[in-house]
């Protein structure tokens, strides 16, 4: 009768998405501005096919499918599951239209309801807990590829009214007198998600690494001092950068990060999911790639934490963003309630030098959801933490975010780090 | 008082476009299928603001454009006018919306009305004038790449519900046994339009010019022979080719005219704006290549006619559909009530042996509208007549349509000639 | 007994392009600059190749080919002989070696000096001639493609030493003053080849054509002229280009004619064959395209002659470089004796606006011979005339070569033409 | 006097590259066959050049540089040596001729051979040491060139005649039989170079590292087990392979390792340095990419090991090929006297699972140098161990080799690992 799984209510998932969505008419829903971004729309649909083909096609009794097409059309990746519409071509669908993927959902809805309704065991549970925590990353996905969207028109247009909850700024002062390092002895320890509660299969197993001393600064490089590095010619200067990173810097002729842009009068500007606005030196930079984060670590004289290294910091000085309390002014506005003084957790995602590759002992599991994490396990990097964009509760410290180096849509910062 | 100019009525043509885009919903007017293509809402736009640039804003009395932004959005190539979206990326524009451009139109209409209801000159009459065919010309596109975007879709929407009117096949007999030849004399003869009604600039200035004796054929070829061809490996032999079209022909791995498909059954069916129908041996094919014409042509031991050639026949038996008569069925259904025997105008736009150059004593206007035409002076081919997507009444046998010899999406098709 | 077949020798020809091979060392002759390039080594082996492929081995009693192989690897594009080494991969043929090719020379020549002594009959005399005009056609290709090559080295190595007869200035007095037009009354009048000598067949049919009455400059466009053009901001003015062109301009980039360079005074100079040197504001301008003929033509408020205009004045002019005579003083000075006042020959191939097309009644011979011209017959434009890399006695005022507008590679330099 | 540091002579070193220089004539050493490939003659001159600005530059006497372009020309990456040929076109520089590089490596050997003689420090002796791996690394890289552009010929001639040295089979007998694992229980290790001879910067600092209980395979995977991996659709399915290893799958077309290739009887050989002979089903495969071997990892039920567990099985087992002893049949038959049994040198570079990063604490030293190694370390995987056309000498346990996951023209093959 629950429709909580794991703590996690499938119908708030499932609205959130909708709340998400709907600042955005049928015209933005549908365009795919690059291969790595998907329409609203089919984020949407994705996430709902998600549950179709995995939940209510193996375990609901005598169930339909709402269209025999949406196969083709909405799998992302699963190979097991069979062909699919390309992934750059995923904007060329213009129907099912918007409208029939809102109507698509909530037949889908109606029947996973109808499951729950009926009760669940353990092994479908796991798989509906999957299909929430699938969602929710989609949630972020589509605030990403909505972003990169409207950015691409000229006219700037802002997804929400800009405001102070879109985006904002940190507020905290200015941090750079007060910051400092959180110093770790090192040593044998244990890295990896424990198995208590929900987590996805490529954080574990928990396995014991040893670490040398270490550092890790106590909050995230500020706009102010990416500027700083910007002005001592941080990107014209070939000795700070990856040899793969100075070849995408003059290639794609970076001067700063993504979504910046300078005004008439010669200021840096933000475009935000709330508009553009002036850059607030005090805050976060965000939507730096690695290849950006490498070369400004060693221009500062330090490094990138590995992953085991922000681990061992973050997990017992994780603050999440409350999932209770006052209701967000916008669903956008994640991760903004200022208890998070560390910065660990919904400011930005953090970069490390970490490749991303599988922990010692990890297997796939068997079928098409084995799909879901272990087959990217090459030419990406780790990022850990969260962003503004992160729904509430999604994050944890054992989380294994990861794009390749040089990806900038994502909310991707720095956090800076060093030996002892 | 009157709103129409030269025979041609301001609001009919207007109402034209927004009665063809209305069986697409805002996901389907914003998405651009290729960098040749545009989204129908950028049609729309497009020849609105051609109306507030070149009439409203020179000569309309104290005219506030609707938005200044249209400007940098809604130019297609005028680079007098100033920079521009690039045309590839007319697709990222999701804003204004496809509402907010329908009111964009009705403004600008108002203003025109206005205009022409207070009476024009001859100057401004004839802007007015070449904006509606300017218009007439879009309406075509628009159908063309509406076309082309449903293709994309492994759906294959249709534009409209299939019936007899949508692309409909010919209704003449099968005419293999009928088929003869046109004879022609050649010698000294006058080619191009006498300037007496509207012409574009390109299709003047008449002038002399000598042909030897020739024939050209009396219908178009159809998909029957087009079948004949490609059964006698007619994409498999270089010999049948030009250098270039072999290796397109290869780098596309084409094997049919575009839309064409086989069936499950091994049948092909072609995709219409209907939808997906079979092919009818009788019909004309379309939608084939200047390469692939040349190929059949060259195959079928004949040649394609010169745009002369085919204007000194034509012009003597042009036979557009009617303008007047029993409303058509819908607005796709332009040239097919049958009154067209010889198959010049209506069917299919017909490509020809010229290469697209200036007359003799050609010379471009100044200022923007002088880069209409001229500048796309090389590289293309020449195509005469019309087709099911022509709008009624803007078609003549001095027409002279263009496009690259590589392009299939426009309604190309072949008729042959031959050497007396 | 006679090596001489239409006027033309076979030792000579043959002698000559060893000659122009010989200033290039093994490392010169086998790289490949470009797609359209071809090595050193592969004109002397194509060359060698077509003399066995059509006349020895249909011809010659009992001919063995030297190597079987070399038909795989030196076919250039008969696709009636069969697969091929693909034409931007014939740089990656290292052996045989340079050597190996000189001897494959010798002994194709051996076989082809025992048949002619044999004496041979019509038709085989017409295979040899065409071969020998074939190859006088790679002598320009080899000195274009060396000279590209050595463009490609930042130290500009030179083909031969500088000197007076390496790609002379024309030392003609600066013919600003002295230039003017030459008058036609246009009318009736024969075009093409009368098929007395050799020709190719793209020079025929000899027809009919009616020509508007015309004028064409009576010498051609010089570089000091081609400075003032980039002095107005030619490569600058949307306005004053093809649309395709202004593409290209901003693509690539240009802002001069190809090879031209700044010098660190600031001055222009000339890459030639002999090295580099300062630009001649009296010699007429090379290395330049379609695009920026036709640019110029516009700016200077002419346009470019049709290529039936510059036949019917140069033939009667024609005053091509003196076979007989002193000995050239390098094989690549080759028309530069200063007998060509209007410079119809010998000084640069000239751009004509008239695309490439087959003449009324053309139709390709049967068989791998008649992909030599037919096949290439789109997406160009003719050149008339010859330039300094033309083998004497090679050219003719009906010779059509043709290059797509975008090449520049090709000596193409610029005459004026105007309505009358 | 001597002219031995660390134990590697300098003029047996600088010999060596000329010897395996010398069966590859002019034509050979000049072309590029891809952009990560670089001509013969570059890396003549390059490793030359190398001790010339590092080491004779800066460190004897009055020394002046054979020719100042060479800093343009030979430079390979070194951003703060300044501007120099992009690597995509060293193949355009057919000048300096290949004779010319010959006494460009004459001049600076005799002016090395005076400083030696002189006698020098401690820290050029670094600088000298250093060039002399460089060099030895440049050998490597000359034979993998040099059998890259050989391929693309499709007459498949050899680098030295077909024998039983140039890449023989192992000669050992099938190992299947006797294969095995070589167990290792884990825990604390030291990883890296001790420090104590000549090592790279990226192989230190030497550290503490925790590992799981392990075994490694005792052999290398063979063409046998290959070709059961191809048997069983190895390249056909997609559950297999990572997501970026299937997508170059399909886009290159893979089905077999790089330079294998089919006979006109349908069975697989190899293209070697000797010419192409039969795969030998014993011999190790050589030439796959880190995406197959991982996929056949996976086939195989295993998984590829760490570097950490590589060195820490190989370290007690290295038994490199010896350098004494009888001379080589041929220079490019290094590794293959037979006292490798268990293959961790001499037979193929071993893909690691591990990304190629920096060791904890490594730091790049300051100045040109400092681009050696540390530049690279994103994107790409570590190998260990050595080949056949790995220098006598050159490799150790600690050596860490890299390449990017789709590289192939590496001699790459794959040793088996497995959670204990």
């Amino acid at each position: 009768m629950t429709h909580t799984i794991g703590g996690t209510n499938y119908c708030d998932v499932r609205d959130h998405t909708e709340a998400l969505a709907a600042p955005l008419g049928p015209e933005d829903q549908v365009v795919q501005s690059m291969p790595d971004c998907s329409p609203t729309k089919w984020h949407r649909a994705h996430t709902t096919w998600f549950f179709e083909e995995f939940v209510l096609g193996p375990h609901a009794d005598r169930y339909q499918v709402v269209d025999p097409d949406h196969r083709y059309l909405f799998n992302s990746y699963y190979e097991a599951v069979g062909a699919r519409q390309p992934r750059p071509r995923r904007g060329m669908i213009t129907r099912p239209t918007v409208q029939e993927v809102g109507d698509y959902r909530c037949r889908v809805d109606d029947s996973m309801v109808a499951l729950l309704d009926r009760g669940i065991g353990a092994e479908v549970a796991t798989l509906v807990e999957l299909g929430l925590h699938h969602e929710q990353q989609h949630q972020e996905l589509l605030l990403m590829d909505a972003k990169h969207l409207l950015f691409q028109n000229p006219l700037r247009p802002a997804y929400v009214a800009a405001g102070p909850t879109a985006e904002p700024s940190t507020g905290v002062a200015t941090p750079s007198a007060a910051s400092g390092w959180i110093h770790d002895d090192g040593g044998l320890t244990e890295i990896g998600h424990d198995g208590t509660d929900f987590s996805y299969d490529n954080e574990g197993p928990r396995h014991t690494t040893f670490l040398q001393p270490f550092a890790v600064a106590d909050r995230l490089v500020t706009c102010g001092e990416w500027l700083a590095f910007m002005d001592d010619d941080g990107y014209r200067r070939a000795d700070l950068w990856l040899s793969d990173g100075w070849a995408t810097v003059n290639a794609e002729g970076w001067d700063a990060p993504m979504y910046w842009d300078t005004t008439a009068s010669g200021a840096w500007e933000l475009f935000t999911l709330g508009g553009c606005r002036p850059v607030d030196p005090a805050e976060p930079v965000v939507h730096v790639s690695y290849y950006e984060a490498d070369a400004y670590a060693r221009w500062a004289g330090h490094r990138l934490p590995t992953e085991d290294e922000w681990e061992v910091v973050a997990r017992d000085r994780w603050s999440p963003p409350t999932r209770a309390g006052r209701p967000a002014p916008h669903p956008s506005a994640a991760g903004t309630d200022g208890s998070d003084p560390l910065q660990f957790s919904g400011e930005a995602w953090q970069w490390t030098s970490s490749a991303y590759l599988p922990y010692p002992g990890f297997r796939t599991a068997p079928g098409a959801v084995g799909e879901y994490n272990g087959k990217f396990m090459v030419n990406q990097h780790v990022l850990r933490g969260g962003c503004c964009a992160t729904p509430r509760g999604h994050g944890r410290p054992t989380y294994r975010n990861f794009f390749p180096p040089a990806s900038r849509w994502e909310f991707g910062g720095v956090r800076l780090a060093d030996d002892a």
